[in-house]
């Protein structure tokens, strides 16, 4: 139990409070017990405990431990026992663009600029509307919550409709309105842009699972006055700000030939790094770049196989985490960078790329790369006080997944278990800020059927309008 | 349908006999009909069709085309109509060691020297005997069968053991008896081992299921009389041989220090390129070795995820392609070097490495990437005659898997589906030679429930042995 100060008296704290008086006073009323053979908790000591328990209460862990231990001290209203399974933190996507499911490989093969200019700009510009943007999320959040994501980071357009969904999923999310430098789907100048975040920052003030961002797109598609206006407005609204930066070789000559500096140093000069930042893929950061994002305390996102599928080439991740900088993984968007968003294939990618890089197949162990899928993730968002690892006080986001396939059997270490031989398909059950959002790998708050027919008909659309160029 | 030469009347061209004969008197009997919403054949003309059906007639394809065609033309003892789901050729498996799978994970985050000597080969006198590879065996064959690989290539002790396992599990299997210079489970000398391999051969050949093998393990592991004598076994008997080929830099120094030449090279001047084979990663092959294994015909098995995790190196696929190499892809074995045997999982591995290697994110198109794990395994093999596409005439071995989970909804590319966003877990039903071996994602040759107590079983008495080094 953490020692809370009396005159910063938070959420926390209470919780704690409330925990010692309920145990004093006997066996304490939660509202969810859930059991497994073996959990991992991300806590600081990185506690592994078998035949475990967590006792949840409202939105919160009360307590976690061994199933005898938590059973003698708790009386649940519900219980999930979940028995031969792995109990874990939900995962948290630091990157991604969740409504371009609906454009789900439309262009493969093509390098990144060419991408985005000749297919996924004028694809989006054609087929992007609110309502596109509602089915698309719905249907990434599904697949997210399915494969046990409980908090995801999204850049996209129509933010706030984004924020609906994340509300109607039950899921986490840090959502970032996008603000750039020509006429998008939602916005027809830079200035439209920013008012529109500034009003999404302000719908979602407050709100439990959403933690509304601005998000200018890059160094390479903003004037530099959009993006000082970008960090201001965040900075107004304490909120974070959302960026790729330096993911490809040409956007970081591009930014040196015309400003002598790297991208990630033309944007400290800019002020960008002077409040929560999350820096998405990072692949051609150099060791002062490094440097500036560790002492500016800006988190990375890696997206080990955006960064492969774009041949974008392969972020420094061993350095970053050695210079103190808070990684997380995100699957990026799935129109051809990726073409889905599963954090058990990231972290898989994330070792495997990072051994065969550097040559030592003992760069970046299992631990690592769980820990960049969840606690190190929630650093990065700035989120790690209340997500990303089960402990007493923590937002209830857990994931539970079957341990009952032939290839999670048998296994010698947890961690190696995690990232070599578990996939999204093993995860059972999901909670979400104290609640059950997935059940028996049936999800309880999206409409499956109904978002799975949608994006059939969206297919059919967006296909059309690839044909005929409208 | 092919033209049948009347001197040289082989299975094929009697089936294409048949099949024109019952045709011309009606509707044809056939066992099965098969049925999807999409089904890629992999055969020449690389078709794809739309609402298809397959029919098979004892453990071969009898025709395949739209549903409405195959339902007029076939009357069918049973069906299965897969609805909205994805049929085609069952996976082919080019390298693997399938009894590891009881040491999965045993070690990660090793070189692949130190690896081998320090906890492979130790764990392996302590632990293997013919029961620990027969439930190993079946371990690998369920999770493989399950995730819709047909065809296996092992390496392995008591290889008739596992011989015997590809048959209970109706699965099919190019099975190598390994051939090492110093004493392990099977073996105290290499002339035992070659006497075993020589016993094996005879034991399974004309097996319908099982192509038996002799597997010398590699260059820097045998004599050259060792090696020499495998090549001379394997020839007598008509049947492949299977070595790991220039696996790490290591391997590579050391023989052309020795030797003055690659090990390709080397291998090439001992003969053992004179006949069939199969060399297992080729990650350090130049271009000389690559032209040598072009024309000697050598089958080359791509191993991504093992080349990564254990940072052996990046083989050079492409090229070898370019070349007019086979190359099919393996998962190699679960100790450590991936850890599990999902060739969804390794087709998306050779693609996004093949990509950010080259900084060409055209390199190794999605359609290339089926072609390994499928016909072009089959190649590699020398068996794209009998497996690896879906045409009248072949061994019906084929995978179906459904396609209603928002991880492949839409798609736009067929090709892409499959490589970048579907995985094992969509393998809903399975045929290998014509019979049913998984249905609705339950195997029905193997027993789930006893393999994975097995298993259980077997972790205890390795984690002991791993423990008091007995």
């Amino acid at each position: 139990m953490r020692i809370c100060c009396p005159t910063r008296l938070t959420t926390k704290c209470f919780v704690s409070f409330l925990f010692a008086v309920t145990t004093l006073a006997g066996a304490a009323n939660v509202d969810w017990i859930l059991t497994a053979r073996i959990a991992v908790t991300m806590d600081a000591r990185r506690r592994v405990i078998e035949d475990a328990a967590v006792a949840v209460r409202g939105d919160r862990i009360l307590a976690v431990g061994t199933r005898a231990a938590i059973d003698k001290e708790h009386r649940a209203a519900q219980r999930l026992d979940a028995g031969n399974a792995l109990l874990a933190p939900g995962l948290v996507n630091t990157h991604t663009h969740a409504a371009m499911s609906l454009f789900r490989g439309i262009a493969d093969d093509v390098r990144l600029q060419e991408w985005l200019e000749k297919f996924i700009f004028p694809a989006e510009s054609r087929n992007v509307s609110p309502e596109f943007v509602r089915w698309g999320t719905r249907l990434a959040c599904l697949e997210m919550l399915l494969s046990g994501t409980t908090t995801f980071t999204d850049m996209y357009y129509f933010e706030e409709v984004v924020g609906e969904v994340a509300r109607e999923a039950g899921m986490r999310g840090v959502l970032g309105q996008t603000v750039i430098g020509f006429p998008v789907a939602d916005a027809k100048t830079p200035a439209e842009g920013l008012a529109r975040a500034e009003r999404f920052l302000k719908q979602f003030d407050g709100d439990p699972l959403v933690t509304p961002a601005v998000a200018p797109h890059a160094i390479y598609t903003n004037s530099d006055a959009t993006l000082g206006a970008a960090r201001a407005l965040a900075n107004r609204h304490r909120k974070p700000l959302l960026i790729h930066l330096s993911e490809t070789k040409k956007e970081n000559d591009d930014v040196r030939r015309a400003r002598g500096v790297s991208p990630a140093r033309a944007l400290d000069a800019l002020g960008l790094w002077n409040g929560r930042a999350v820096a998405a893929h990072g692949v051609w950061l150099d060791d002062t770049d490094i440097e500036i994002l560790a002492a500016r305390g800006v988190g990375v996102a890696h997206c080990p196989a955006s960064n492969m599928k774009l041949a974008s080439g392969i972020a420094p991740v061993v350095k970053l985490l050695k210079a103190g900088v808070a990684v997380g993984l995100g699957p990026d968007g799935p129109a051809g960078s990726n073409n889905d968003f599963d954090l058990w294939e990231e972290m898989d990618l994330a070792g495997k790329l990072a051994k065969v890089h550097s040559g030592d197949p003992a760069a970046l162990t299992s631990r690592q790369i769980v820990e960049m899928a969840t606690i190190g993730g929630a650093r990065a968002l700035g989120l790690d006080g209340e997500t990303g690892s089960i402990e007493p006080g923590k937002r209830a986001d857990i994931l539970i997944a079957a341990l009952d396939h032939p290839r999670t059997t048998p296994f010698y270490d947890v961690y190696s278990l995690m990232v070599w031989a578990m996939k999204g398909s093993d995860v059972r059950h999901v909670m979400v800020n104290g609640k059950l959002v997935v059940r028996d790998r049936k999800p309880l708050t999206l409409d499956s059927a109904a978002i799975l027919k949608k994006a059939l008909e969206y297919r059919g659309s967006v296909a059309a309008s690839l044909r005929t160029g409208r």
